[in-house]
């Protein structure tokens, strides 16, 4: 029991070789993802990113071959096979296999792919906060697409580790956008700001959340409107958001300071809320 | 004999299934590829193709495990095992398998991947000139990097191909800078124009070939630098450069006759040189 994939809907060993080099995925990232968080043996908030999956698969015009119910019957197909509890499922889409020309084929297969692998809250880091850097955004102008071209994405999170941090904040002109794998937010006299879903950002599951369930739960406005580094540089607090990121404080951005250097209370709060909402929908967290 | 592929040193059938799904080529798109045209029986420009292939390698940071010999031996190979004498080889490096995670792995051993498939030189859309349409520029802002992150070109190609063009060529804020799967040129008043090697186009090798060796050899003036829309409106001629496109000229561009809206006296020339130096180099074209 331990880590398992699972292809087309047969289950496999994560080391099998099961595609072709001419999968459109292999050649050209053409395809979509997803990652959703299982807690306590369950998926949690499966049902918006499947809603986003198909989202992404619009945008890039591959066929949603796939219902939610078999989507869903595939988690709990990995959940149970795996004996995981606390785990991560990942799943992908590419458009499928055909001879290499950039232009979408005539007809292909769509290929799906899944995995899932032990995950767990890094509760030490939410309680200490953690370090991140600003980056360039290098990404290309179609971020709300969920898609298997991360290679921007991969620099930043690079950069990022380099620098002893947790995560690389991408800043585009002067705007910040949002981390390699997550959304930003910061807190300044009480009020939630974020950058507004755009093409330049991914509307994030867990930002959604914050912002439709947990900040008004605490009667916290939120502004989604850009703003650059020198307005979060006044910032009271910061936090990112992310399905397995969750919500994590940040206290020391590019070397400076947020607030008092301790995760603040706002973001203290929605962490409890956030734990809270995952307790309710998956029996405990 | 046809159509065939080479993994690690070994000839494949391009159905056989040889990649694992956390090949990160696969879930990131981190990797990098060339395609090298083959005529009568022989790489043509291999040299800068596969220097260029190290210079995307140092961009990614993937360690660059194989030397030229062995590529050049990889391509030798596949022509005489496919027994295709007029052909594109197609080569991949991923960084190679690893559980999912952004940043790079601690130690991937990086898997080439190769194929080898018909090719021929469209001398017909040669001769009459070709037509293409404009599309917004999204890509990265690494373009440089010969990376298989490409579901920008992918989307632009289809584009095209919808509106019935050869091409699409992309244009970022108001500057022209290459089409999907090409380069961009156009003369005005016997001096050839085309976008400058920086992070916003691939430095394609032919159209390096026709900076430094065609329009020198034909007394052409060359200037590399950024222009925009309405001055490739008013061009005398333009063409696409590029390793399976050759030299391609545009005789339409968005549904406007470019010049008399016939292939012009300075790209016909270009085409004969460049069929020239490839039958210098590989016995005949």
């Amino acid at each position: 029991m331990g880590p398992i994939g699972l292809v087309d809907g047969r289950i496999i060993d994560l080391s099998e070789k099961i595609v072709e080099m001419e999968d459109r995925g292999y050649q050209f990232g053409d395809g979509v993802y997803e990652v959703t968080r299982i807690y306590n043996g369950r998926p949690f908030a499966l049902r918006p990113h499947i809603d986003r999956l198909y989202h992404s698969l619009r945008g890039l015009r591959i066929p949603g071959v796939y219902t939610f119910d078999e989507l869903a019957a595939f988690h709990e197909r990995l959940i149970k096979e795996s004996g995981l509890t606390s785990a991560a499922v990942y799943l992908q889409i590419t458009r499928g296999v055909a001879p290499r020309y950039h232009g979408f084929p005539e007809t292909t297969v769509p290929r799906l792919t899944m995995s899932i692998r032990p995950a767990k809250t890094n509760t030490e880091l939410q309680a200490s906060g953690a370090k991140a850097i600003y980056v360039p955004d290098e990404r290309w102008l179609r971020c709300d697409i969920k898609s298997i071209n991360l290679l921007g994405n991969i620099l930043a999170k690079q950069a990022g580790k380099e620098a002893g941090a947790f995560e690389a904040v991408q800043v585009r002109g002067r705007i910040v956008t949002e981390g390699s794998s997550s959304n930003f937010f910061l807190v300044k006299d009480g009020v939630l700001w974020t950058h507004p879903v755009n093409n330049l950002i991914l509307s994030g599951i867990t930002r959604t959340l914050v912002i439709e369930k947990l900040a008004p739960q605490l009667g916290l406005p939120v502004i989604e409107k850009e703003f650059d580094r020198s307005f979060a540089f006044k910032a009271d607090e910061i936090f990112l958001t992310g399905t397995t990121t969750e919500i994590m404080p940040l206290v020391l951005m590019d070397g400076d300071r947020v607030g008092d250097g301790k995760p603040g209370p706002v973001t203290r709060k929605l962490v409890a809320a956030y734990d809270e909402l995952v307790a309710q929908e998956c029996g405990s967290k």
